[in-house]
């Protein structure tokens, strides 16, 4: 079972004014699943994305980038397009290594699309999730689509949670809201993601909506922020996928004042809800990573770039063999030094690390100094930190004043199981 | 059980004129095994070494460096330190994560030796293996010394390769020959290590010895040509150790002419005998992989250069996904283009990496191409060869006319269990 997650509540999730949401059953992987869902965006919104940096990147993340591109373009000459106006994702087969065929799919979902919901073709962003190296089910896909916009609602945010899922366990959904002087602002999101989560981007999917009126240029500058203190925090298993996106939606529906850039009023508590929003669904992923027992925080401070101290993150949470004692509630902590040890392999100006000043906690014990074990350092205080279900991990280098935090999960029986039967 | 690793015959295990083994059991970690040995050096031998850049290297690896710089500095100051004399290996501790006590220990260890040996302290390589953070149990380790001592002997190199065994399930050695005009030139060498085992170095601990006459500043620069062939082209589970330490001995009591540069007659057997030795010993390490139950070779071909060829060879042998489809014989090929997709994370120049140019290959089966799947590939062609222990991997990028292979093993519930039970 995933490691804190809270069951979402239906009800909890405010509607965005200006966002609906439909779901079909399309058989695409298996029967009687959601595996198909639209999210329908009202004119006027400002839409930004950051998307996976694989090069073998799905064909969908390819024609998003594309769209978004075209959309910019427009509103740049003046032309009439009418900038995005929906999404559509199905799980179940991820387009990726599907070459020109591919491509082709993921054209002719959005040609269907927009046909049935009258919109331009370029106005639709398309998003797949599952199985790499097989053609999408376009017959069954086609069939959904309808279906989906048929069943287009503004409360059906729950459901488009569960619809979007592949291995993961639970769905994942969170709201929040802020007031900007008499103006309330909502923001709802979902994501999903258990396996093959690593940055950048380490999220397969997250989308998050907002009833604020946030301009394109400020969108697309803070959705990647909030991406890389968010999503791009994240690990799981190291694998970087083909598919990963995050869209963040402003409808402008709400009756505060446009936000157009970071001095004006509001911008600061509605970027704080943006990130709170996203870190609780990049966080959920870790907690549902496949056969998570431990959720696990990484903190490196004292470094001199932040990018010091998220590899330094990065190599202790991406260590099977740190993953495998966490999992066994063994404070085995040697090797959390020799992973910050290698972390040098990623990162070249941790060459010169000097491991005689750095410090490791373990939960809120000093564990190793000096480049060895702390002389106060009993082990049955690390067992007793080891056997909870949430652990933090704290390494102060003393050469700087970056930080950086990361979250991952342990490596069980589970994981191996999950992935050793995916397409069983 | 380890992957066609053949059981080692200690009568192969040709003794080198000049080197002398014994073993102790000194309770270090358990009772009544071999866990110390000691390697008897001639006078007038080369020794080269390569070691972990692991920044939290252990104590035993700061001081081989500075023993083997001192004896340089001797030898080109003209005074009379003898060179390097004796190794000395401990199994089921690394003096990792020390501090300051994990290097006196180290110097006390080779102050007793020096002493046993009547050689200078600076003329001792000393060795450690095994978990990190925990000091050396000291009055354990130099009772045992003296009686490592007693029991040198030429014909020990089965029992060392036995002696310095962690996780190993199998001891891993290689003997060769190669003849230079009419005389006979002899190369044995042992290794040890299964987990906790990725480039740089790869290796736990390889010594590879000859009698063959090469001096000084051929061996330096051949030992770190070879370490790049063989122990940092495997990867078990992308763990950078603490102790990695790869030695090679030239003894010079063959009687056939020394070797002082790449033009000299005998050099390319000799480089070529030591490489397959090395390399031998390196796959040895990979086949008795924590858990393996598969042999995986990884070919990158056309790649603009080995460092480009090599990031994507570990790209897809690091990938637990991979290694877990690996594992359930599941060709679930789409996870090897993804790991292809992700490895400029950590090699720049991938990043405009063409993926609709590139090939892959399962054994001798087209997979993938133009960015997709082959329309020539079936499934149950990819089924019969994962179904094997032995799986060749190939990936043709095109781009260039560099190539690199790299060796891994597949990700079973076995590593799970070996690391998360590794202290109890």
């Amino acid at each position: 079972m995933p490691v804190n997650l809270p069951e979402i509540i239906p009800a909890s999730l405010t509607p965005i004014k200006g966002i609906r949401l439909g779901w079909a059953e399309s058989n695409i992987k298996q029967a009687n699943r959601k595996d198909l869902l639209v999210i329908e965006i009202c004119a006027g919104s400002t839409v930004a994305g950051v998307f996976t940096q694989n090069r073998f990147c799905a064909a969908p993340v390819s024609l998003c980038k594309k769209h978004l591109a075209a959309v910019k373009d427009a509103d740049a000459k003046g032309t009439n397009l009418p900038g995005i106006r929906a999404l559509v994702i199905n799980t179940g087969n991820a387009n990726a290594g599907t070459g020109e065929q591919g491509m082709l799919d993921a054209i002719t979902t959005c040609e269907h699309l927009a046909e049935i919901m009258a919109i331009p073709f370029e106005s639709i962003l398309p998003f797949s999730t599952g199985v790499i190296l097989e053609h999408l089910p376009m017959n069954k896909l086609l069939v959904g689509l309808p279906h989906a916009v048929a069943n287009l609602t503004a409360n059906n945010w729950a459901d488009a949670a569960t619809t979007i899922m592949t291995t993961d366990i639970a769905p994942k959904a969170y709201a929040t809201s802020v007031d900007i002087g008499q103006h309330s602002i909502n923001i709802t999101g979902i994501s999903k993601g258990a396996g093959m989560i690593h940055p950048n981007m380490a999220t397969m999917l997250g989308y998050v909506a907002t009833d604020a009126t946030i301009s394109q240029p400020l969108l697309d500058s803070i959705t990647k922020e909030i991406a890389d203190l968010s999503f791009n925090c994240i690990s799981v298993d190291g694998d970087t996928s083909t598919n990963d996106s995050f869209i963040v939606i402003a409808t402008g529906k709400s009756d505060a004042p446009a936000i157009t850039s970071r001095n004006d009023p509001g911008f600061i508590e509605v970027f704080n809800a943006l990130l709170e929003t996203s870190q609780y669904l990049a966080k959920a992923i870790v907690r549902d990573g496949e056969g998570a027992t431990k959720f696990i925080t990484v903190t490196v401070k004292g470094a001199l770039t932040v990018d010091e101290a998220k590899t330094i993150g990065f190599s202790i949470g991406k260590s099977p063999l740190v993953k495998t004692a966490m999992f066994a509630s063994d404070p085995n902590l040697g090797r959390v030094l020799a992973a910050i040890g290698y972390a040098s392999r990623e990162c070249q100006s941790l060459a010169d690390l000097d491991t005689t000043q750095l410090e490791l906690y373990f939960g809120d014990v000093l564990v190793a100094e000096k480049g060895g074990r702390a002389a106060s350092y009993h082990e049955e205080e690390g067992q007793a930190i080891m056997n909870e279900a949430e652990i933090n991990i704290t390494v102060q280098l003393h050469r700087g004043t970056e930080q950086g935090t990361i979250w991952t999960c342990d490596f069980s029986y589970d994981y191996v199981k999950i992935n050793a039967e995916y397409r069983t």
